[in-house]
This record gives structure tokens, C-alpha cells and sequence, in this order.
């Protein structure tokens, strides 16, 4: 782990106030992931940290849509691989698909995500791609914040740049 | 215009078929930006084109949320600004912000969008930034397929990497 790096990112991306979290409690530090993803300084050397633990045979890159967006950009920048984005539904006109971008049957995936707590949108990002017979090689995260287990609970191989359990 | 790029962005982007469009209507033929977002060669030259019709006093990027987030990430890269994301509404936990990323009141901004048809989404996220004191200095598209003059007549400057009027 480059700890340079991962502490770059949390400072960055600590913003301190009252929060009320998704789950309905509140928190005085709140972890926005936007703020590492919209610096290219940083987006660039998370970037090459994550296509560094990219296995060989891996031929794609996906990830779900949202934040993660910024991520696969620059992963795909920074490997020459194409990409493709997992939408939560599929879209309802034009070409009506829930994968976006290239994610061929048979293309072997690295999944990737930013930030990951329960890893469950990631965890719904990959069985849509299975789906469409993609095989997911590897999830990798830039933070796992938990999540991890989880996705290795469920049979992947999972890597991150970062791990650091939310302070509760 | 650089009429090699805009002839590859369209060939990779334009799938045939029979769509249903989001109007309703029908056609044999699909403009699909993720084709020319999610191809890193492509991507990595719409770009550094992009970057290069931003002008000198702009500090800061910004892009509606969707597809352009690839495209925001590719040019923060290319030409070092940090950038924004503007969602379609404020997230309604957590930060409940509406502009993620870096967009501080007074920010000279670029808005970037991939493709314009009718230059309303692209509109709405400049008034977001607007109403948080972010100046909107020039809203740049990859491809415009019209919009750009909606764009233009609503007072703000406008450039364009291609244009192409979607055959009728």
C-alpha cells in the first residue's frame, strides 16, 4: 500500500460539520469521495495505483455508475483498456441496455469502484455483468471501508489502493 | 475542427438498429456516446481537443452528471483543473450537495458536455453552478447535434470539438 498516497486522499476527502448518513444517524466527519476523484493530481496516481494491481489476463474494465465514472476514466487512460459503466436500471429508450460502453461476452472484467462500505452496489454492478456473460476477474477498489469481505464472502478477488475502516 | 477525430467519434459511436428514441419516434440508426467515452485512444483525443478551446482565465471544470463524467476526468487529467459534478438533483444525505467536487463561489468554470441535442440538461447544470456564485465562462461539447444554439441564445459562449445534425 502506498501510504503517501493514501493519506493524501483522506485529507482531502475528510470534511468535517454534522451529517446525517444514509443509514439515518448523523456523524461530524463525513468521507466524500468526490473531492480525491475531481483532483487530477490525485485521480492520476490512484489511477496508476489501481491499473498497477490489475492482473495481466484482464482485458476490460467496468464500473458502476456514479462517482465511480471518474475512476474507470482515468484507469482506462492509464492501462489502454476499454471501459464500461454498469447503470442501476436499464435505460428506458434508444439502445435500452443496463451495460454501457464495451463489455463483450467472454471480456475478462476488472470491476472497479471508489469508495466501498457494504459493497452491495458494486456486488449488483458484477451480476449484471455476469449476466451478459462477463467475467469478473477482480474488483478493485480505491478504499475499502469494509466492503471487501463482503465481495471476497461472496467468491471474488478483490484488491484496493486503501483501507480504512469508518471511524464510528 | 480536427475532421479525422470527428469522423472516428462518430464511426465507433453510431450503432444500427431500430431505436425508440426518448421523443418517441423511431430510428434505424443510434448515436451511442459511451462508444467513443469508454475507448481510451478516443477518449484521451476528444480530450486534449477539448482542453485546447479552453481558455486561459477558466480555473476550474465542471460537467452534468452521466456519461461527461468520463469526459470531465479525461480533461482534468489533460489540462490539470479540477472539476465538479453537477447532479440532476442535491443528494438527499450525507453532504446534500448538488455540485460535488471543486466549484467554490467566484470559480471561472467550463462546463463540458459529450453530445447536445437539445441543450437542456447542459443548461440546467449551468444555472445550478450559477446559483452558487460559479461563473460559467464557456460551455465546451464534444459533439453538437444542435443544442449548441439553444445554448447560445441563453447568453453563454459555446465551442465544440464536432457538429452533426442528427439525420431526420
Amino acid at each position: 500500500m502506498n501510504e503517501d498516497l493514501v493519506r493524501r486522499m483522506i485529507e482531502v476527502s475528510e470534511r468535517r460539520g454534522e451529517f446525517v448518513l444514509s443509514s439515518g444517524t448523523t456523524s461530524s466527519v463525513y468521507f466524500d469521495k468526490f473531492l480525491f476523484l475531481t483532483r487530477p493530481d490525485l485521480l492520476r496516481d490512484v489511477a496508476k495505483e489501481i491499473a498497477s494491481l490489475i492482473p495481466a489476463e484482464v482485458d476490460h474494465l467496468a464500473s458502476p455508475e456514479g462517482a465511480a465514472m471518474l475512476l474507470v476514466a482515468a484507469v482506462s487512460l492509464a492501462c489502454g483498456l476499454p471501459a464500461s459503466v454498469v447503470r442501476k436500471q436499464a435505460k428506458e429508450y434508444g439502445t435500452k441496455l443496463q451495460v454501457e460502453g464495451y463489455a463483450p461476452a467472454g471480456a475478462r472484467v476488472a470491476l472497479l469502484e471508489d469508495v466501498v462500505t457494504t459493497g452491495n452496489q458494486v456486488l449488483r454492478a458484477a451480476k449484471v455483468l455476469e449476466a451478459q456473460g462477463v467475467i469478473v476477474e477482480i474488483i478493485v477498489l480505491a478504499l475499502d471501508r469494509g466492503g471487501a469481505d463482503t465481495l471476497r464472502d461472496a467468491g471474488y478477488k478483490v484488491a484496493s489502493v486503501a483501507s480504512s475502516r469508518p471511524a464510528s
